[in-house]
Formats: structure tokens, sequence, C-alpha cells
């Protein structure tokens, strides 16, 4: 017998009929023996629904403590209709909501994070052979306030209470039926992934993967909750993602990942001196707008050439900042593009097997592929190149690390 | 500075521009130096558009408890919406829902009865120059779980709050601006009642009138708290209901109630011997079908007439039920009438003032109109007549006891 919680997202909850789909699905589980906790989203289109009835009362600042109480509603609901859903095929469950667990959290409303979660009244229903359903997304403070986790928080909720209840898995169903190599829709050969490690799942999440919020990986790493991609829909195994001493050879490269939104802006010719990046990039912190990949050249006649990256939504404000900046830095030119885009080879083999990068730069010099900027850690490898190469970078690299191939085939 | 608790229902709150009014109105109390505690129903349409989605997924018995988890979603949207509306016009405000006051019920899902209030963040909040925004209908039980207060129950936890916190006055907003002495879409001449006692609500309430729920009128005359009913889209004061001893000399008859969907059922020839009415009424109760009106003739030759009423949706049951009795009770012939309807004078002045009853008979017979039952209490006299005369009925009634014209006109 396993104790496994599983998380719907919203399109998996989207309709009546998708709510019963999934109730058949939670009883499949339930007769094979296994404890189940099911966490769910709110229906498709009923968050956004709320988001703009507070719009039309206050479309600049609504409350944060009112936005949380309006929004958990979403979810309240759906827990509802699942557990109607269970008993009417015989299953007994019994919804909860975050402040019903208690999943109990800061006090910061709309990103709050998880603090403690009581499993008492949870290990009382599962003992007694009911299933367990959990509003996700949403917690309460120490004053009974209630709060929701952020973006993606259903995941967190779902991961947070496999690691309470030390749960044997943690499944989170969604409309992929797993993990791949890279996006399908830009690289057809692209290949599900049986297993991915979780640091090699971070990095594929944080460069734009969009399967699995990276708070509930890094929440699901640091608790050691094995964690499981299925689809919702399909049947099948989906991906598993696993501590590295699996004893599974690992490939090289596990995936690309990749990233539209990207615009670079350089500085040119600023003084070489202590404290310039601070002097640059602290007044772009102050504006609230997030950098990614950030280079500095060398110096060449005691100046230097500093470059960053920024969502391309910030790039005309991140630019205005940069051209006020130049008169008291004194740097020559603000040069700038929105339209690059970033492609990361992700893997723990790189740990191991050297030449990676450089098969990476070669395969795109061979393409015609112009490399803008190049950022590593210890297992990815970044570049920016321009928008149009998208699709050529993504697919000639595939093909060059084989990653079409089966995962035994590639080991070397 | 007085204390308020105000109650909008779900039509005074049925879009965001009402909501917007309500916010208004509250502040203007509130800058009038009141304070507010505000409960609100959900959004009109929005409880029914639950209830949908609960009949989708089981359309025969969906769990009490998952009914109260989803149904209370409702306000809970209202009270946010709300709360975020005061706070754009310059008003602090706070949300609770029935979980979070807490309104503690018994256990009983869909129609739980409120043991106790806390009242501890409430007083805080008001102190500190907050409204509090009560999530109406709902509350929550000693293990935690989601209850709701059945029918109406926004009223009662108005009321409640109003008698836990010792409120100055429970003021209802709803679509009318009042009681009348009938409703005038019967009688034109119809007058709206500045005052009416609360037995007097209470016998308008359980006859038909549906201006309040008779739990929360029942609950308020318990507690002593002063009930308003007032519109939420007109100004004016109302109609206080009130204690006897306010010093108001009383009219002799304040209103006239009527009910349209009754049905009468004669027993006839039933041997008079105790336990008979026991025997005939105890299968109708089993069945489920509230008996309203009960007559039982004088004995004539050891056998009698019984007759009672019922709503008109149970007079196929129930006739069927009486059939089925007389083979064992030995009744001669079942006579029932579902075209009939209930019209009743209500007044406390009847304690003090002969002949009401007799005005009433006389009157209706000058118009012709046969009296087929008639009951009386303390402060009603009720009579069954054809559906036909209803109308007719009312307007003699309200003519002969000169409800058109002032309370102080009609004293004496």
């Amino acid at each position: 017998m396993a104790l496994i919680v599983q998380k719907y997202g919203g399109t998996s909850v989207g309709t009546v009929e998708k709510i019963k789909t999934v109730a058949e699905k939670v009883k499949r589980f339930q007769a094979n023996g296994d404890q189940v906790i099911v966490v769910v989203s709110a229906m498709s289109g009923e968050t956004n629904r709320l988001l703009g009835l507070a719009a039309e009362v206050d479309e600049t600042s609504p409350s944060p403590r009112e936005m949380d109480v309006l929004v958990t509603t979403g979810e309240q609901v759906t827990i509802a209709l699942l557990s109607m859903a269970l008993h009417k095929i015989g299953v007994d469950a019994r919804s909860y909501t975050g402040s019903q667990v208690r999943i109990l959290t800061d006090h910061s409303h709309m990103k709050a994070r998880i603090k403690r979660i009581d499993d008492e009244r949870i290990r009382k229903d599962l003992d007694a052979g009911r299933v367990v359903v959990v509003a996700g997304f949403q917690g309460v403070d120490t004053d009974g306030n209630i709060t929701t986790l952020g973006r993606g928080g259903s995941d967190t909720t779902a991961v947070a209470l496999a690691a309470a209840l030390k749960a044997d898995e943690c499944q989170i169903y969604t409309d992929v039926d797993g993990v791949y190599t890279t996006d399908p829709r830009v690289e057809p050969k692209a290949r599900k992934l049986d297993r991915i490690t979780f640091e090699e799942m971070l990095e594929m999440a944080s460069l734009g993967s969009k399967v699995l919020q990276i708070r509930s990986v890094e929440f699901a790493g640091k608790y050691n909750v094995p964690l499981r991609v299925l689809s919702s829909f399909e049947e099948g195994e989906g991906t598993l993602i696993t501590f590295e001493d699996t004893g599974v050879e690992q490939a090289k490269i596990s995936g690309i990942a990749f990233s539209r939104d990207e615009a670079k802006l350089t500085i040119k010719g600023v003084p070489d001196e202590p404290g310039v990046a601070y002097k640059i990039l602290g007044p772009i912190a102050d504006a609230n707008i997030e950098v990614d990949m950030i280079v500095q050249n060398i110096s060449k006649d005691g100046t230097t050439d500093f470059t960053f990256t920024v969502h391309r939504n910030d790039y005309e404000r991140a630019a205005a900042i940069l051209t006020e900046l130049t008169s008291t830095l004194g740097g020559e030119e603000i040069d700038g593009d929105d339209k690059i885009v970033k492609v990361s080879l992700v893997g723990v083999g790189m740990r191991s097997h050297a030449g990676i990068a450089s098969t990476m730069f070669e395969t795109l010099a061979r393409e015609g592929i112009n490399i803008r900027l190049i950022s590593t850690s210890e297992i990815k490898v970044s570049v920016v190149v321009d928008e149009k190469y998208l699709e050529l970078a993504v697919r000639s690299l595939h093909e060059a690390f084989n990653l079409a191939q089966d995962e035994v085939a590639t080991v070397g």
C-alpha cells in the first residue's frame, strides 16, 4: 500500500465531465490499495472570471487580503464537486480548504510561503479509508486570514502535502504526458524522458520549460519527494523526477530549454573599476526589473563593455535607465536588441563529460548561427542568438546530441 | 454613535455596480459616526449556478457536507468584492467568512443552527474604525466543517450578529421598501407600515408574506434585536419591527396576509374516538407532508368530519394516503379541493378589540364569498376561500378595516 498525492490542474478539472474522469482515475488508485490525497486547482477560466470581477471593482490596487478571499473560492468549488463525484461512484471522500487542513503560511497575501501543515485530520481520514481532497494554492496565516501561494501554487501544495505526510510519490497531472527533451511544437522529434534529475528539472523550469513550477520542484528536491509528471487524459508512466543516485547512468544531455521573450542591453566603454556592476544594476533592480544573464567583457584601455538580458517587456524601461546612467557613469554608448532568444542545453552528464559546450558552439556555427552571449553553469550552457534562429538552433542541437534516440544509446 | 448591522440580499449585490452602490450607502452610515457590520448574500444567480454544477455531478443525493463547501463560495465572493469596493472609496473594511468570525453552529449541514458567535475579531476591527463585512448564511461546526443555515440564512446571520454584539439596530435591505398592509400587487392601496410588532411580523411571515424569513424574526424577537426592513435602492425609513411596549397605540389590524398554494382534504364520517386525529395525520407526517390548518367538526351519530390543509404540491400524495386509510379507519368518503387560498387578518389589536372576526365574516358575506374553513389565534383570523375570490377578499377586507389610512386614524 502506497500513499500517493495527486495534483490536477485547471484544465484537468475544467468541466464537470472532466471532474468525473478525475474521480474515476482516483478510484482506480484506491481500488489498487493506495491511499490517495488529491490536490485540485480552480476549474479553468474560473480564476480569470474572479479576477475580472475584482478588476471591475478596483482595477488599480485591490486589497491583497481580499483578493485572496476572492480567488480561493475557485478551488473550493472544485474540491466540493470532486468529492461529490467520488461519492457518486462509491468512493468515500472528504474535502478540505487550505484553512481547514490547515496549511499554515506566513502573512504575505498573494505570495505566501508554507510554514507548516497539520496532518492530523488528513491522516484520520486516510486511515478510515477515505480519499482526501485538498484545495490547492491556498493556506491560512496564524491570524486566520486566507492566503494564497502565488502562481503555480497548487503544485506547491501537492509537494508540501507529500513532504508532510511522507508520501511515496507526488503525481502532477497536466495536459502533457511528461517532460520532453525539448518543446515538441518546435522539434517534432522531441522525446519524452522517463526520468530526469531534480537539478536538470530545475534548470529546465528556470529556462522556460513550463511543465512544472520551479518552486514546487525546489520544494520536492529539498524534502526528497519523488515527483512524477503525467497526463490527466492519457495513460502512461509520465516522467519521474529523481535524485541522482538512482543508479541509472546519465545521458550527457537531458534536454534543450529555450525562452523567447528575451532582450539584451549593453553599455559600452564604462570605466572598469570596482563597483561599476552595482552602479549599473542597482538602478535596474530599484525599478523592479529582473535581470537574467550578466556578461562583462575583459577590460581594454581601462574601460569595459557590460551586457545583461531582461524580459522583453522591460526592455524600453531598462534602456531609458541606462541612457540616464551614462551621464554619471561615463559610458560611451548604449546598445540593445529585443529580438533575441535564449537556448540552453541541460544535463547532469556535463559534469563528467567534457566537450559539450564546444560541440554546441560547433553545431551552431555550422548552421551559420551567430552566438551573441554565452553563460554556463555546472549542468547547463545557455547561448543568446537572434530570434529568427530559434527553431534551427533547437533542432540542430537536438540532432547533434542524439536526443531523439533512447537514452541508453546516447550514454557514452 | 450607534452600532448597526446591515444585511443586503442577493439582488442588492447582484452586480458589481450594485455592490458599489451598497459601499456608498455603508460609507454614509460610517461618515455619520456609526459602527457598521455588513452581512451579504451571494450575488443573485450565483447560488443557482453552483447548485446547477452540483446537479450535474449528482442530481439525486449530493453530500450535504460538500454542498455546504460548494455554496458558501457564493457569499465569500461577495464579501471580498464589497470590501474592495469600500477600500476603493476610502473606507477601511475587512471581510470574514462564517468560519473566520467564527459563527459556531451545530453539525446539521444545509440547515445548521447557530450556537455561538465569537465577537472578538469583529470588535477589534470596529474599534479600529473598520467596517466589518461578514458572509451571510454560513457557519462552522466544532470540527471545523463548513455549515449553512438553510433558506434565508443571511437574515439569520445578521440578526444573530446584532444579538451577539448588542447592536442598536439590525437593518434588512431588500427590494421592497418595507412591510405593507398587504401585497400591493393585489391591493394597490396597500400602505407601508412604519411599525409592526414582532408577533404580527411572525404571523405575516408564516402566512405567506415573504419580506423576512420567519426564523430571523423569531430570533430577533427572542434576543430583543430591533429589526428594520428597508429598500436597498430607495431612501426611506422602512418598517421598524418593534416590541409591543413601544407606547404607540396599536391599530386593530396591521395587515392582511394570504397564501395561494393551498389545498384542503376532508375525510368524512370517521369514528369520533380518541386517537383518530393521530391515525389520520401520522401517515401524512410520515410521508413528509406538512399540514397547516386542522379543523374537526363536532360529532354527529358517533362520527366526525376531519379537514386539514396542505401545500398544493402535496395534494395528490395526501389524497392517496387518505384513500388508503379509509379501509382501516372506516371513513365514509374523501373530499378535497386544490383550488383554495388562505386569507388572514393579523393584528395585536385583536387582543383588546372584540368583533374583528365578525366584521371579517360580515365583509366576506356581503361580497358573496363563501368561507370554507376558519382558524384563529390570539392575533390572527384565517379563512380558506375559493381561489377565484382571493383578490376580492383581500381588497374588501383592506377597505373594511381602513388599512389604506394612516395608522393613527384607525386607532379606536
